[in-house]
């Protein structure tokens, strides 16, 4: 997106330049919440970050909640837009279950995970931010869930892929959230390892 | 605890009742994070919600970030206890390894938990406090693994009990994280029972 917003000329429609200016400053607050932190997302620092002045970002974004509401918006399209890219050419059998759980870790390893975590934690003692949470983040994990279970079934034929789909993402969650202080991804890949092992031989028995 | 401060009377010694008054203090910090937030635990909040003084909040905790330091090792204390008490009187079989799951989980959903996570999001973009947690985190790590494994296994036999637990317990703490915004009890029963039968299965066969 920043080489979309830098590509973008002076002499580029108001409607494009006032589009970009908005992509800027969310992907600035992903960045800032991931980064630094909820308190690190106000309009202010956010318009700092993305090089957009105070009052173009006022304009956007009148007050820091409309801004985390917007953010979360984003986050939860770019979480379940990763939920939903197309199998394209999946591998097979193990490699393909393996393919499978690496996408689910992917889920929440990466900056947007890291950035709804911030939102997480502030909207536990935030009812609001917990009620406009709630529906976005719902959407996501049945985006997430449909997304694992087509790519460790692709005829739709095992009913127990249903149930090893849940505890895949629930584990890629709990993986994540390991990921966040320190770098985790030696260990993961042992657990990740063991966890595709398990799931190959829960598949391959007879259902 | 709160049993025990009540029960304290004006005649115990001085440094019991300095004791006491610490140990509110913290229980107060704790609570305040699981229920309300990061920006909740300063020292004049926490005193005022443990019915402790400003005065004497502050003699015992000058700064936040004393504050903050000692509510973290009785978090990590808590949690690391909760790992470690006797197995006690263990079923067998497959209710062993649902025990064990259980107890994995418990870790991970209670109040204490729930405060931990706030201390996370907190950490994960400040150096200093992560520096601070990482080593506790390790020790409640290992605490946990032990405990998982010597339930899985009392015997000490089957290599495989190693990453199962590992399994286990990041498992676990995706689906604490799930239940922090709402409660996710009735899901989380149908995840662990899956996952109950496919470690039960492996455990099952032969080594």
């Amino acid at each position: 997106m920043t080489t979309g917003a830098r590509a973008a000329g002076a002499r580029e429609p108001q409607q494009e330049r006032s589009r970009l200016t908005r992509e800027r400053l969310l992907d600035a607050t992903i960045d800032a919440l991931a980064r630094d932190g909820w308190s690190s997302a106000t309009v202010a620092a956010v318009a700092e970050r993305a090089g957009v002045s105070r009052g173009a970002a006022q304009h956007h974004f009148p007050t820091r909640e409309s801004l985390i509401t917007a953010a979360l918006q984003q986050i939860f399209e770019d979480m379940t837009e990763s939920a939903s890219v197309a199998k394209a050419e999946l591998p097979e059998g193990d490699a393909r279950v393996s393919a499978a759980i690496d996408r689910a870790v992917e889920l929440y390893t990466g900056k947007v995970f890291k950035a709804a975590l911030q939102v997480w934690a502030a909207a536990a003692s935030d009812p609001a931010l917990r009620r406009l949470i709630l529906p976005m983040e719902d959407k996501f994990a049945h985006a997430a869930h449909r997304m694992t279970t087509s790519m460790l079934d692709p005829d739709g034929t095992d009913p127990r892929v249903h149930r090893i789909a849940q505890v895949t993402l629930d584990l890629a969650r709990g993986l994540g959230l390991a990921d966040t202080l320190s770098d985790d991804s030696a260990r993961r890949a042992q657990v990740v390892a063991a966890w595709a092992e398990m799931v190959s031989a829960a598949l391959q028995t007879p259902h």
